[in-house]
């Protein structure tokens, strides 16, 4: 059977270069912080953001009790602010549209700022860059950013990009995958 | 760059049992039905459809040429009396719904036919097997096809089947695929 999961993983790390910079957009309990920091290695950088306090300090437990590599920086602020962080192209970036795993469920992903957000990684991406963004309609929030960034990705130039999306189409509440690759 | 089609091809593969029986739904020029020939071995079993004269022929002469074994029925009939002649369970299934490349673009695989065919093959996945559906969403046909599907495969029920769906979202003309599995 697919795994849609494991699936979006090895497509992304295609696009990983060690000592690369990546983002992850949504630090949430910091996974994929972890995963992206493992990625880049030692000289790379990891730049995470979330807006949720307890985000940050939860991610920040992890990498230490995983001993990740001293590559990362986690921003207490909105991921639509990026590039008041990041001034260098990027590889890859990754998003998880929703609320924080255990945290407040009322506290999601906004969709204005997740599209901003979006518009900015993209124009960050160094050629054969990727963005991975896992959209989880099991909320009404989940699934307006799910139809505002497909609506958005539709409109990126063929000839610049390639942005595919992967869905369980008889399961509606599961996550489903947006890939944008820079060419 | 994702390239999509390779991936189908990795997706499909994963269900295709040496000595098993799979049906090319759309023979078209044989191409599939050649690849499947050779996926299954000399044990296994293809049954081949396509309701014009041309695609038998030209399949029948790409498998001698390429001296695929013996292992292939191929059908002049429409996909939707599949049953008619297959009569086991089918590890594998492959649609391209459109018109056979090179040849009349006026006659399309009839989205009333293939909806019926699709259903057909559903029926006779084993456990553990796989439909993957190329759709052409080049022409009008193509399109109309797609969403037909697409809704009948939104009703399958999440329990038996997995039902995938992968679209490069900014290229609305590009093929797009789904992969129905049987749990």
């Amino acid at each position: 059977m697919i795994d849609l999961l494991k699936i979006e993983k090895q497509f992304i790390s295609s696009h990983i270069k060690e000592g690369g910079t990546v983002v992850d957009f949504t630090m949430g309990n910091g996974h994929d912080t972890l995963w992206l920091s493992k990625a880049v290695g030692k000289n790379g950088k990891v730049y995470a953001f979330d807006i949720q306090k307890e985000a940050i300090e939860s991610t920040a437990k992890l990498l230490e009790k995983e001993n990740a590599d001293k590559n990362y920086t986690l921003i207490l602020d909105s991921h639509h602010n990026v590039k008041n962080y990041v001034k260098e192209p990027i590889c890859a970036g990754m998003f998880n549209l929703g609320y924080l795993p255990g945290g407040d469920k009322t506290i999601t992903t906004l969709h204005q700022t997740s599209l901003q957000a979006m518009t900015a990684g993209i124009e960050l991406l160094a050629p054969d860059g990727a963005i991975l963004c896992a959209v989880y309609p099991g909320h009404v929030e989940g699934t307006v950013e799910g139809n505002l960034i497909e609506d958005f990705l539709s409109t990126l130039d063929r000839r610049l990009f390639c942005a595919t999306k992967f869905k369980i189409v008889n399961s509606p509440t599961s996550p489903f995958f947006f890939l944008i690759e820079k060419k």
